[in-house]
């Protein structure tokens, strides 16, 4: 079993229990603790190597939404859907790798977290091209909107978790959510 | 120092890194490893303390924001009222207890799960009446705004602890996103 491979285990039984031991994942994934520990030294190792996958998840939305493309234009229709995109892309992100988005370990460590200031520059671009071109409020700083898009999705995974959200509801929720808020008015 | 005390030090050390050992938890209250061991068996029982601190203080902000006798009424500009008050004593625990919002230590214990459920049924009656009332959108799923109240505070928690967000200013975020999202239309 590969390292990609044993990850992807790892995943399933930590974003079910992020609290779930080496011992439990080597369970999980159908292994002995020993073999787990040749791919993986430490479960930091493990966390890390998550940590990384979901970053290049990360990117690969940011990339898929088309973003930059969108936000250099600046033409408010394309930045809409850039939006729409990757509140799509985001959404898959935070289903697959929910546990690691308020994993202790994953923020703690330095390479993970260079990293990901990288990828939220990128977010916070796009979203501050969304403002200028009138698509966004101007009155939000664009860094909460950012840690609002982040904290929504923190919610929908764990409604997802809970089962409190239907899946193929969860894109509708999110996006109704963010743009136009819960206010009936 | 007592037990409440010696939470508050390790609050405030644990919301800053969530990975906190006994030994600098002990070391950041001025005490030896040994005295916090007297009163905190283990690492998860000084959590589970934590946890119950943080549902106290999450139920005194039900009952301080009035939210029954504001749902039981039914008066649209009382609920909104309710509202506006929750937001504030929500932002006000999610300040204090950060940290523990998303611990998976304590999401794991089934005492504080139930009690936080009871919790979570009076918040989620209240927004069942506000939207009965028309304050609240009768399209989005109560469970999911509850989901969506508690992402927006982990997103602030957030954005405060890495000094994105000014304090003073975490209000009128938290309330203008959750009503009336980011949309500039």
């Amino acid at each position: 079993m590969g390292a990609r491979e044993l990850g992807q285990a790892a995943l399933r039984l930590l974003n079910a229990d992020p609290t779930a031991s080496m011992g439990q994942i080597a369970t999980a994934a159908g292994i002995s603790r020993a073999t787990l520990h040749r791919t993986f030294a430490t479960r930091e190792d493990l966390i890390k190597f998550l940590g990384r996958m979901s970053l290049e998840s990360w990117r690969d939305a940011l990339d898929g939404a088309g973003i930059e493309a969108a936000g250099d234009g600046g033409d408010p229709r394309e930045i809409t859907d850039a939006m729409r995109r990757l509140c799509g892309e985001l959404i898959r992100d935070a289903d697959e790798y929910g546990f690691i988005l308020t994993d202790p370990t994953a923020e703690r460590d330095e390479e993970l977290v260079s990293e990901a200031e990288l990828l939220q520059n990128r977010e916070l671009r796009f979203y501050a091209a969304a403002q200028e071109a009138g698509v966004l409020r101007a009155d939000l700083p664009v860094a909460w909107i950012a840690n609002a898009v982040f904290g929504l999705l923190v919610g929908l995974r764990d409604g997802l978790r809970r089962g409190d959200i239907a899946v193929r509801d969860a894109e509708r929720l999110l996006r109704e959510t963010l743009f136009n808020g819960v206010s009936a008015r």
